[in-house]
């Protein structure tokens, strides 16, 4: 599979929720299954570089668990025997947790995180640590994009999106800060949900107030299948009710009418990316979706200005709230971190507590301008990034740093800091490459975007430009 | 001192405020203060057992930087230099953080918590580590009552009421998640602020979505200047907009209606505590203060019903959210931990995601009705403590575990759940031990209810039963 081929209606993605029958039957198992990814991933490995470690012992060991337990009829969960990649930013008792940053390497806490714990619980195979942008900031890894090595997987969550884009895995778990869930499975051709702010238990990872853990997976169900084992065991962040919505995946749902984010990204779309997004909308409406745009109702035009700036917003909010943990790093390890994330850091220690007041201020302005849209549209619908996959070649010595190496968050900071349930949907095919749109919702409706984003998946008709 | 002895209007507390101008003319020191605190510390530590660790050469360094600075007219703060014991749950770079657990004896993580960085960056001088009870739940420390050994200090901020109660320190840092700043306070004869949840940044401690880091304090001048020194430059819990208030210590400021908050405590207040409280009462309304309490309107009324269950709700919420750490923990370490803290963690992990969404809707209504509160009067007012502190000899071998070694949280759960600012104002001695009454606000009001006790503090007549 090269750049030039990918085609969302053509690419066979790699999916579980359909492999329990043939468990519980005894013509394949957890075991067999796992051999499939682990042979996959000897074959794309060494091009994709999404795993920074397997382990293959206690990963088969947990497989031949649960093929006992489907053996016996006594699943824990739909997605006993998952394997599934862990972003390097969460704990887990077998594995280091180096967070992409030299400061950390060897770093092996020998805990689990809450969701690592909830994984385990349901039966699912933990297989390894994905490879993460420098503590989820900027500055990349190795990982590249499964589709075409010269570009990038995105960012922050660069090795599980190209771990599931590569059928290494059904499904990763990825966090989103400003765009690292939505954006790099927008180019990785996954499907991926950004949950409600706080519905998935962060666990060690409270330090900022949007931040939220989500699943790249190759099928709606098994997304969906993996969010819901984690919150009904772990539940969500402090103070959160959690996800909300059935155990089995949301049913196939056609909205009624869907508003168009423009966002910052609108002005920086390139020519295609602008094709296929329309070509998406006419598909839509061709299904008889009314789309609705900021020309549509005073509303929407109050909502994209309000979100005109989210960009500056999560940044700054993000800067502000790590800055006393990121200056313990930089005085332990001066050595251990990257120009970016100095530069970053930099930009925190610079602000006051009134600048962070007034971001906080701006991003609840931004709340308020989205409740005002409910009546309007049953959803939000957007590219889930500026276009395809950029080309990202490695910092070249001597010349200033690349800016955003893994892609801009022009289509991710909005929904971010609005803290809202998104789904990344593989539809349209740009130059070769994956390029999803995302599907937004008001807060806690994580399953009904769900269900719209399927039934678009299984009745819209995809784009290829 | 003993606890016959204890008189509000007699103790004297110590106060660092009024130092400052003595250090500008060089007629004191930081340095001589630090020493007169070392003294202290010698004469009375045997007995009252409230640190864990003391680190004497570190605080003389510090305050001998300074002595320099006040001397050069050049002070970083209004607390540049002042002495300050630091609840032992939070993370120093200097000194082991040990959480009162036998599993974490002898950790040392060599970083500064958020409020410790700011601290230092004020020129405060971070003394040392106060005694808390195991992981600030309810097994307690070595640490006895200052007025009289035979009594608990409260709990969990246990060392620091204590250091403060004995004049150790003219302040300390504490964390109350059910009752651990606002009940030690009271029954050390403290004043102590339990800001809006949120308001101080509480660093790596941020599994709870209600549990704050607040101020034991000898005088409400310095327990406001520490927390507003926090506040500026740590800000608040990632969300939070931090502290709301000035600079300065808020001036004393008298209240036109207190509303009596009976709470869960009412029903289990001694005589002479309940003597105590309605005389405080008298002296208020002497003073011109208008009293309401549940018969005086349906709100009222309505609050205390929605506030009814708050110690299970309160204990409920922390069990759930923290038992995926604890699962960790016990795991880890099975012999490092108390039964106490065991009987508490097999609650939480007894409970359901539905159990924990049912205490947070609870804990929603709890936080409507007060808010139904505000145009009645003007801030709360309740017992800090369901009377002064009890007699706490320790188990006995063989025995049950004794129940609330650190007294009980009655007083505590509701306004903890609530979210909301609460001042012990030590107005009260009851068997010559003290009482604190508590000035309850609402949501970021912190500078309103410092300046009602402030008021009550300089113009209310103190209780002695």
């Amino acid at each position: 599979m090269t750049g030039a081929g990918y085609r969302p209606d053509a690419f066979r993605q790699l999916t579980f929720h359909d492999a329990a029958a043939a468990f519980a039957k005894g013509k394949d198992s957890p075991r067999a299954y796992l051999e499939r990814c682990l042979e996959t991933i000897a074959e794309r490995e060494p091009g994709v570089k999404a795993w920074v470690v397997v382990n293959e012992a206690g990963a088969r060991e947990a497989a031949d668990a649960s093929a006992a337990r489907w053996q016996a009829g006594t699943p824990l969960s739909p997605i006993d025997g998952m394997p599934i990649g862990i972003k390097d930013l969460i704990e887990t008792r077998d594995m280091p947790t180096q967070m992409g940053c030299e400061a950390f390497r060897g770093n092996f806490p020998k805990r689990d995180s809450a969701m690592i714990r909830a994984l385990r619980d349901a039966g699912a195979v933990v297989l390894g640590k994905t490879v993460t942008t420098e503590l989820g900031q900027g500055h990349p890894g190795p990982t590249t994009n499964p589709f075409d090595p010269r570009h990038t997987p995105g960012g922050s969550s660069s090795g599980s999106a190209a771990a599931v884009g590569a059928r290494m895995v059904p499904a990763a778990i990825g966090t989103q800060v400003g765009g690292s869930i939505i954006r790099p499975a927008s180019y990785c051709g996954n499907v991926a949900l950004k949950p409600t702010q706080g519905a998935i238990n962060r666990g060690e990872r409270q330090g900022l107030s949007q931040s939220t853990a989500g699943v790249h997976a190759g099928s709606i169900q098994d997304m969906w299948l993996v969010a819901k084992a984690i919150a009904t065991r772990a539940g969500g962040d402090p103070g959160s009710p959690s996800l909300f919505g059935p155990n089995a995946p949301p049913v196939a749902s056609k909205p009624t009418r869907l508003i168009v984010m423009e966002a910052e990204g609108w002005a920086v779309l390139d020519e295609g990316s602008r094709h296929a997004f329309a070509a998406v909308l006419d598909n839509l409406r061709a299904a008889g979706v009314e789309i609705l745009t900021r020309d549509s109702s005073p509303a929407i035009e109050a909502f994209e200005r309000a979100i005109a700036d989210a960009k500056a917003v999560t940044n700054d909010i993000g800067s502000f709230e790590t800055r006393w943990s990121q200056q313990n790093l930089v005085e332990a390890s001066p050595e251990g971190v990257s120009q970016r994330f100095l530069n970053r850091h930099a930009r925190g220690m610079s602000m006051t507590l009134e600048d962070y007041r007034a971001r906080l201020l701006q991003r609840e302005a931004m709340r308020r301008a989205l409740a005002d849209l409910a009546p309007l549209g049953d959803a939000l619908i957007a590219p889930a990034s500026p276009g395809p996959a950029p080309v990202w070649e490695g910092d070249r010595p001597g010349q200033p740093l690349a800016p955003r190496p893994t892609g801009d968050i022009v289509y991710n900071a909005a929904t971010s800091a609005l803290g809202v349930p998104c789904v990344t949907v593989p539809m349209t095919a740009v130059r070769g490459l994956p390029m999803g749109v995302q599907i937004i919702g008001h807060p806690h409706m994580d399953a009904r975007v769900t269900g719209y984003a399927r039934w678009m998946l299984e009745k819209v008709k995809p784009v290829v430009v």
